[in-house]
């Protein structure tokens, strides 16, 4: 399956098709098209905002009308911020993308219109849907804020990154049943002789609420020691006077 | 419910401070924060950036260090492009986005780091919880588009527009059955005398195939009655013509 195209109809600021190329590359889209571009082309903003993704400035394919752009594609998206007078269906980013990804392997693009005007009926009219991106009240996305959303959602539709993760890396794994056991039986024996578990029919009771805290922390192997360790530091001194007082006595 | 703040550490572009701030009016935030902005402050390319959200950069709260920043809010999550060496929870935007709407009334804040450095380790340990934007290989997004990502999540996990929808109107109601009925009766009719339904016993099956195109395309009634205009247009010169033929003979 290959990632759709970006057709940027009579673009007019370098910045926009630059920060649209960064987009796209960011989400794995490598295919930008220009109809009739209004600024000077090749263009350097677009390179510089570009950064990274400059092969696809480079590349660009340009040409001077729509139908030629639209050509040899397959479902094509047009991207409206408003209303169109023509009955169509006009989807969420969301959606065309999950559409996008159902269709398998057609060749797609998103069409996206000019800064000042946005996109003409006449040009919607040779797509076969509208995407409008949801805003609160009224939308002022630019054009590449635009781009980047439809194209994060491309990505999105199909990304498996967990949706919560802990990167415990190999140093860092999570503490077997025992060592956690042995924290608790630490912390529980320094706050039994520190007199923090009073009264004692409060005491077990303290001690669950404890164990929940030190549980929700999902701790590492590590931090069970590190704990462990601020314990030790933290009763030395306590239990040296302690001792001398028992010597004393 | 109040919206998230949006808190730039160390920011260094007006552009990025200015995008941030149309990016977050686009979706509902308006509370932007600034710590120690590393570039001259009010900013005339963050105004000029901000468009119509420039109301934000007028009002942003410019502090001089980060926990002054926060200090009043109870979830913070600090968005960073790449891994640390922190244990830290890491979320997808969106998975960040579900736990604010979950949260309830309390204060928010989406923490993003200076264009160049990122967020240092201290600072991220000052949050709740890490978000990391999904990316295809290598992570290039600018600040202005991060933050864009962070809040567009924010917005969509309680934007309840229909993923689809066609726009009638209300000279675009749809048709009811027996307007669709009589459409099929006079294109059947015309395609009957033009020959076209042809051999009879294939007739049936041309028929609903014919139907089926024009129940998929969803007409509303103004479309019915323009394709019946059509096929009287079609076929005036036609049955004319026969009418003479008719009249010869």
């Amino acid at each position: 399956m290959s990632a759709p195209v970006v057709i940027l109809s009579h673009p007019q600021l370098g910045e926009n098709i630059g920060a649209a190329a960064r987009a796209m590359a960011n989400f794995g889209l490598s295919e930008l098209r220009l109809v009739a571009p209004q600024c000077p082309w090749p263009n350097e903003r677009a390179t510089a905002m570009a950064v990274t993704a400059r092969a696809l400035t480079d590349e660009a394919k340009v040409s001077a009308t729509l139908k030629e752009a639209l050509g040899d594609l397959e479902l094509v998206f047009a991207t409206t911020a408003r209303e169109r007078g023509v009955t169509k269906e006009i989807l969420t980013p969301a959606e065309a993308a999950r559409r996008m990804r159902r269709a398998g392997d057609v060749k797609i693009g998103i069409l996206f219109g000019n800064e000042r005007a946005g996109l003409e009926n006449e040009e919607v009219s040779l797509c076969d849907a509208v995407i409008t991106i949801p805003t609160a009240g009224f939308a002022s996305l630019n054009l590449g804020q635009a781009v980047l959303l439809a194209v994060y959602e491309w990505f999105r539709a199909a990304d498996e990154t967990a949706s919560s993760r802990i990167d415990h890396g190999p140093l860092h794994r999570p503490p077997t049943r025992d060592e956690m056991f042995k924290l608790f039986a630490h912390l529980e024996h320094d706050l039994t002789e520190s007199g923090f578990l009073f009264p004692p029919n409060k005491r077990d009771g303290m001690v669950r609420g404890i164990r929940a805290i030190l549980h929700r922390t999902r701790l590492t192997y590590q931090e069970t020691q590190t704990i462990r360790g601020m314990l030790v530091a933290l009763t030395r001194g306590k239990y040296r006077g302690e001792k001398k007082a028992d010597g004393d006595s």
